[in-house]
């Protein structure tokens, strides 16, 4: 039912399916041009909780449940929970969604945490071991801004190179049987080192290992770029895109025609004060689960590849004056065979 | 090759066999009653780095090296790491392994993260898609102990609850073909909520977690305690495994003949001044890589049900009060058919 081809992929003979997906995010995200197409957009990043924290986890918590809800799912229908998140030792995660009593995989892998947990689940619907799985991440900018940077409250300035944590997350629902896009193909990245410790400029580390890992894929799969509509990174941002399309001509591979960055699409640049774009793990989970999800519903992108890109570093490795390697995980993902009117629906009925 | 039975666990036709394995510690470990099982013994924890935390990182990379080398395989051969540590976004486990170019699946379950990584690289050689993985965990006194609590300079009391981090780890490698133990079925845990805040007395977290996951186990695959020669949690400590053979005692399952902790047997109580045990994801990683492997090669113990175990919270979710969860991940290991004399000598060959 699943095989392992090439270097670093596993290809899928009967694909799952992503039948459901939820997204939530905070004002600012909601305000960006993306705005419209996400589920859920809350008022303030700290939702009637006590601290901001609470906050991440309570938004969590509310994207599964609406998820499960309009799904009309049971908690125990559920096989296993793959999700991560960027608070230290993913406790907001554990907080979100320890309620739900799901057998849970923690994952942390920076912002490629929806790819790997969209991977690794892909892999337990794909060899039969699971029927539905719910794979996800999150992020929140308070949490993340005085977690790895600066109290918030210090309004320290920003380089144009650095990027605007996003305050959502995305979950989807992986199953055996169902309608929607199919996840055809995975590939798990490698870390890569290119020696970078400019804890400002994200999009230069992670550049490398997206370029890393979509080349590794397109090899693997004998495909070249444009056999995607679309190439999909998760938050290079302005600066990382740029520098990524530019490695990957290096190496005599256009990219060009079908990139996107959901970090480079999730902001507008000239009002929101954004620089180089969003980040976090929340960044490309939401935009799936939300923007791009629709267009495959609607069939406007027939294939695309999913590539959410982290940065792997702390904040005692950046002032122990260490390397920030970055790692990139791909997932392969084809529009249904049919429009689906029905999801599509969701997008304007959702609360 | 593998099939999901009961609530949580999956069962392999072809079982993924445990070839080798690798432990590391540091001086206090190796001073303690299991020092002569470990294969390397580091003679303090700095390990000649400007830092405990660039120190775990050289553990662990000479941990894989040893493995790697020891085995006779290339990096190059291997299809996934698994693994995951204490620090803050795991980044002992990045800066670990990333010279070794391996697919990374980055993983968190706090101090059970070695049974979520020896789960999902059973699955993945269960089901044919890797022929090779390595999983494992690790963790370091001295980055904890200034990470979760205080400095160490500081020279805080300890609670008699209170356990010690483990310096050290463990990583072994499962294949499809080889000798050795090996994986006939995984749990995979539920986070498991009984309200504890208390961040001294981590074992009556994690005893209702690891209760839970052995007898869904037990359940699902419909048998007994004694049916194992031994049930082996991870760092429950000597306070914890009280708690859980009280809790499974008091659902009608009695755990006592059966039941060991590798917290418990880590230290010397009476002279080592480490209260209710070991901890850390280091410490069922290492004791099951050596110990316990050994046990299962001399078939001194035929069949062991791994249970590691984790307290799920972090540095700001107890300031603000948050409950901490539990969970455990068990994996169901079987000693090899005959006893294999040549794996048992490098016990008494390591460096």
């Amino acid at each position: 039912m699943a095989q392992h081809i090439g270097k670093q992929t596993v290809i899928f003979s009967k694909p799952p399916i992503i039948t459901h997906t939820h997204s939530s995010v905070g004002p600012k995200e909601a305000d960006g041009p993306m705005g419209e197409y996400f589920h859920t957009r809350f008022a303030d990043e700290i939702n009637e909780e006590k601290s901001w924290e609470k906050a991440e986890c309570s938004i969590i918590k509310h994207t599964i449940k609406q998820l499960l809800r309009l799904s009309h799912t049971q908690p125990t229908e559920i096989d296993y929970l793959l999700s991560g998140d960027l608070q230290n030792q993913i406790n907001a995660t554990h907080l979100g969604v320890k309620d739900f009593h799901i057998p849970l995989f923690g994952l942390y892998g920076a912002c490629s945490t929806m790819g790997e947990a969209m991977g690794l689940g892909a892999i337990l619907v794909g060899t039969g071991l699971a029927k539905k799985v719910i794979s996800g991440a999150s992020s929140h900018y308070c949490t993340a801004e005085r977690q790895f940077r600066f109290p918030l409250e210090y309004g320290g300035q920003r380089t144009q190179t650095q990027q605007w944590t996003v305050t959502g997350c995305g979950y989807v629902m992986i199953e055996q049987e169902g309608t929607g896009p199919t996840i055809n193909s995975i590939t798990t990245g490698k870390i890569v080192d290119f020696d970078i410790k400019d804890v400002m400029n994200m999009g230069a580390v992670m550049a490398p290992a997206a370029v890393d890992t979509i080349l590794t894929h397109l090899q693997d799969t004998n495909q070249k770029p444009t056999d995607y509509d679309a190439i999909v990174t998760g938050d290079l941002g302005n600066c990382g895109i740029e520098i990524a399309i530019d490695m990957a001509d290096r190496l005599g591979v256009d990219l060009s025609p079908v990139m996107h960055d959901c970090g480079a699409m999730m902001y507008a640049q000239e009002r929101q004060d954004t620089h180089s774009g969003g980040s976090g793990c929340g960044c490309s989970a939401s935009m799936f689960s939300s923007y791009w999800y629709l267009q495959l519903l609607k069939r406007k992108y027939k294939k695309m590849l999913l590539v959410p890109t982290g940065a792997l570093m702390n904040l005692v490795s950046t002032q122990q004056s260490e390397n920030i390697p970055g790692i990139a995980h791909a997932v392969s993902i084809s529009a249904p065979e049919q429009v689906i009117s029905d999801k599509i629906q969701r997008f304007h009925l959702a609360p």
